[in-house]
């Protein structure tokens, strides 16, 4: 078992978009679409998300979103990856992603303001929303995922961030877009030195993006 | 004739090292060391510039170092690089590269503040200390240069952000180390959207090191 986290950065390292770069007709921005278009023209993101079968790329940047989909047994992930920062106010919300999510697996969602029960989705997700720190959630995702998967965080940034100041996170990939964003929501904020605890590895993808992952050293601790 | 620079910038985008991290023993500070560490390796750097023979990296780190040492006629580097912050009162002060510096071509270093008579070295190097624009100074590289040969900016990031801002690179290449220093001169600011100007192209090289290298849409203009 391992604790993974992928996420889109820019080479800037924006992992967010700023929420003020949102329109109504594109509620997540165009530095978004940006950010995460190398992604989101992966064969596996066209029919894992988007359930568009037989398109999409099938090169690097695949293989990493395929691994994405493949390994976990669990997620944490943020209040605002749901939707509650938007929604909570609507106690019938479910999520982004209809009635048969990606995930198929439980998701646990970190909520201090929106208590409520659990959500059991077509598939396999079972979403459960939780207000407890980083390393008593982990607990229960570790204890929630079968034997031999891994235990994703799945971002927003914010708690990504909260997990590597824990040191709670074994392997994080970052899929390197090449764009300049100069705003919005900057990974390394606070994080100076972080990759000391870290062995990188780096391999390049299409479309100039770079797929730059940190495992963590097994040293006693 | 292309404009060319080449930079290493951490992953969070620092381009030079915060001042304050130098001590006596170590003048450019230990993020400097660790930001070069993987370029300082290869086998072009340690001969061309250390004039140690025989030892040294010979990947793909190694390519893109000797390939920023072959490619040029001419460059023009800020004055922080050449030395002038730390000696530019002292007349006979020749930069730190020994008699036989690893240019062997014109450089044309920026100054306001210092202006001298040029400097004739051992191999070919010429110093010329210059007062101008951006693209006056470019002007005169590419008049310099052997034909065919490229004009390199040979920086630091706060003249190559001029540069860049100005319009005048048509091809930068950058080695991006898996480190994160959350201090220093960071290459992005203010140049939010850039990358629109250009293609790019990612190849990954060794300890976790992403070469990105952006290239001029030839646009009308």
């Amino acid at each position: 078992m391992r604790v993974r986290t992928d996420l889109n950065i820019s080479l800037d390292g924006c992992a967010a978009p700023d929420p003020s770069s949102g329109t109504p007709d594109n509620p997540l921005g165009e530095d978004w679409s940006r950010l995460v278009a190398p992604y989101v023209a992966t064969r596996t993101f066209q029919s894992q998300v988007l359930g568009n079968q037989g398109t999409g790329t099938t090169g690097v940047n695949d293989r990493y979103a395929k691994e994405y989909f493949e390994g976990a047994g669990a997620e944490i992930m943020g209040a605002g990856k749901f939707g509650l920062h938007m929604f909570g106010e609507d106690p019938g919300w479910r999520g982004w992603w209809g009635d048969n999510p990606p995930f198929h697996h439980p998701v646990f969602v970190l909520t201090h303001t929106a208590p409520r029960p659990s959500i059991e989705m077509e598939g396999g997700t079972v979403f459960h929303f939780v207000s407890a720190s980083p390393a008593e959630v982990l607990a229960m995702a570790v204890d929630a995922a079968a034997d031999g998967t891994d235990v994703r965080i799945g971002g927003g940034p914010t708690m990504v961030r909260e997990y590597l100041k824990a040191g709670l996170i074994d392997v994080l990939h970052l899929a390197v877009t090449p764009v300049i964003l100069g705003q919005g929501e900057n990974l390394w904020a606070d994080l100076r030195n972080i990759d000391l605890e870290y062995t990188a590895f780096s391999e390049s993808g299409e479309d100039g993006v770079s797929h730059v992952t940190f495992t963590r050293r097994r040293i006693a601790r």
